[in-house]
């Protein structure tokens, strides 16, 4: 079968992998898509050998059709729509046994830590499997772990009816965490310096505001009636968007962490105190995550599908990336199979 | 009557004052004993004139007895023994509507906003009051307030039984949680650089850490099985303090900023978000927590009375402060009236 290889900074290879049956408990999907993740792009830009390694198979926002079940395999067979919750967790350390396995102690995170979807067929364990509803399409099904990440993100924001949220940082999470939020009753204003992103978070229906060209704190003060947003995701990783958090939010008021945080920011801890402000960090999703992103796409697919900006096939994975990389200009790219 | 003035940084003058009659709604204190708190201290430095002004009358951790009731004032009469909460908030902001009056958006801070207790009646809103026991020391009851900061601390913390507590600073206030935290069944340990402190948290039964001299991370990995704080009180107000945040707390668990930074210090958040931290901030105190600080002072009088390390009385204000600013060998310092 055919894969796709990191080989090293800003070079991936295609070329032929064996197809290996799947074991016990385990499933091999054919993939049908797969999406490329913020993560998969610090990949390329060579950030991340050191949990890669050389000549890896990455990915991992995939959907797929079950190909061949392995032993011991129940409720799959060949031919289920499917897609892949990449997680790897030990079920054994204190945060597993706590019930928070999704950020495991030695938690392996697939298409990083161990193999990945960038290949033909990826075979995983039976645990890690979602089923599709059987009209989806596979290309919408790329979807659902990003949005799983929205869902997980929003949950940790205990996001309720009537809430006014505010998204710090309009990229592919952060519309997906505005969406998400939007589904749960919030009112959602997200904030971003792209003239592109801000378009399109309009055109889904958000209010929107350019901080580098308007004073957020009085954008936010305005779409709050001067009370503060009742939850903020900063979803940014920028000193900006730290500084924001504590400005723009409300007294005792929810503010969660998605963005990854290239190095520590100052965070005004005075005005934290001061607000009895409540922080979350929100890191990828749990297994229920998986089945409200499942559910959500099925239906809002005509939203859902708009950050969707180009789709290359696995042959062409190398300009895919560089596309993401140098133009600058794309939401979300799929890599297709076949 | 007499009272104390703050003059300008590092004066205090001790004069007479106007014996005013409560008005309508009001309840006239004869203030017996009143603890020297760090924010009086920073008022003393000359860091608050533009909250308290000059000559001002200062002071909040009191306790007295009724003197006189104003019309309307319900279930308090001259005798009473009381304590004070001093917060007076509007009513009205949407803080105070969302239930949260204790840090109303338009708060007074009694004793810095407003005139406060270093003088020999205080003259408060009834709705500010909480009865003491009939047996209670007036002594004891100056050690009311500081404890209410104490319980709503670990009240934000969530500490239950079992837990493993890390308090990040073993000063006044620092001691007051590691005592609540325990209080509430959670095994805890006072991390602190000051010999003295460290004496005096080890001598009240907490486990203890001299952060320069031993490597936190490794005695709390000790102290937690390898696991982690599950609730961490940073009472330090530093970068170390804030450094060690993130260091010390198991995945998932919660952090509790108590102490006022002075700037904003860097957090980790990357590491925020890998282990889904939860962090609050705690300011003052609500009904609540004062009534919890009271039953804890019944019964753990002898414990909390080891935080007194002096008194004076109010002629002598101008050396118990400057023998906490000088001498920093001070935990409690009290001044009693007469």
């Amino acid at each position: 079968m055919k894969a796709a290889f990191y080989e090293e900074a800003r070079r991936f290879s295609v070329g032929e992998k064996e197809l290996a049956p799947p074991s016990q408990g385990e499933v091999r999907v054919k993939i049908a898509y797969c999406g490329i993740c913020g993560t998969d792009i610090h990949v390329f830009l060579g950030g991340m050998e050191k949990r890669t390694g050389r000549h890896a198979v990455i990915g991992h926002e995939c959907s797929g059709v079950v190909d061949e079940v392995g032993e011991g395999v129940f409720g799959f067979q060949k031919g289920d729509k499917v897609v892949i919750r990449p997680l790897d967790y030990c079920g054994a350390c204190p945060t597993c046994k706590a019930g928070y396995s999704h950020i495991c102690q030695n938690l392996k995170f697939m298409g990083v830590d161990s193999e990945g979807a960038f290949q033909e067929f990826w075979t995983v364990p039976a645990r890690t499997l979602h089923r599709l509803p059987e009209d989806m399409d596979l290309r919408d099904g790329a979807l659902v772990e990003p949005l799983a990440v929205a869902c997980h993100d929003v949950e940790r924001g205990e996001v309720k009816p009537g809430d006014k949220a505010v998204v710090i940082g309009g990229g592919p999470i952060g519309l997906l965490v505005a969406l998400a939020a939007k589904r749960r009753g919030a009112e959602v204003l997200v904030s971003e310096v792209s003239r592109q992103r801000l378009d399109l978070a309009a055109e889904l229906g958000f209010r929107t505001v350019n901080p580098a060209e308007d004073d957020l704190e009085s954008v936010v003060a305005d779409f709050t009636g001067n009370v503060g947003a009742d939850v903020t995701f900063e979803v940014s990783g920028t000193q900006a968007g730290a500084d924001s958090i504590t400005k723009i939010t409300r007294p005792h008021g929810r503010i969660v962490v998605v963005a990854i945080f290239g190095e520590a920011p100052r965070v005004d801890l005075h005005k934290f105190f001061w607000k009895e402000y409540q922080m979350r960090g929100a890191r990828v999703y749990e297994e229920k995550d998986f089945d409200e992103a499942i559910a959500f796409l099925s239906e809002e697919k005509e939203k859902l599908r708009k950050l969707v900006t180009s789709v290359f096939s696995l042959d062409e994975i190398q300009q895919a990336f560089e596309r993401i990389v140098d133009g600058r200009k794309e939401m979300k790219v799929l890599i297709r199979y076949e």
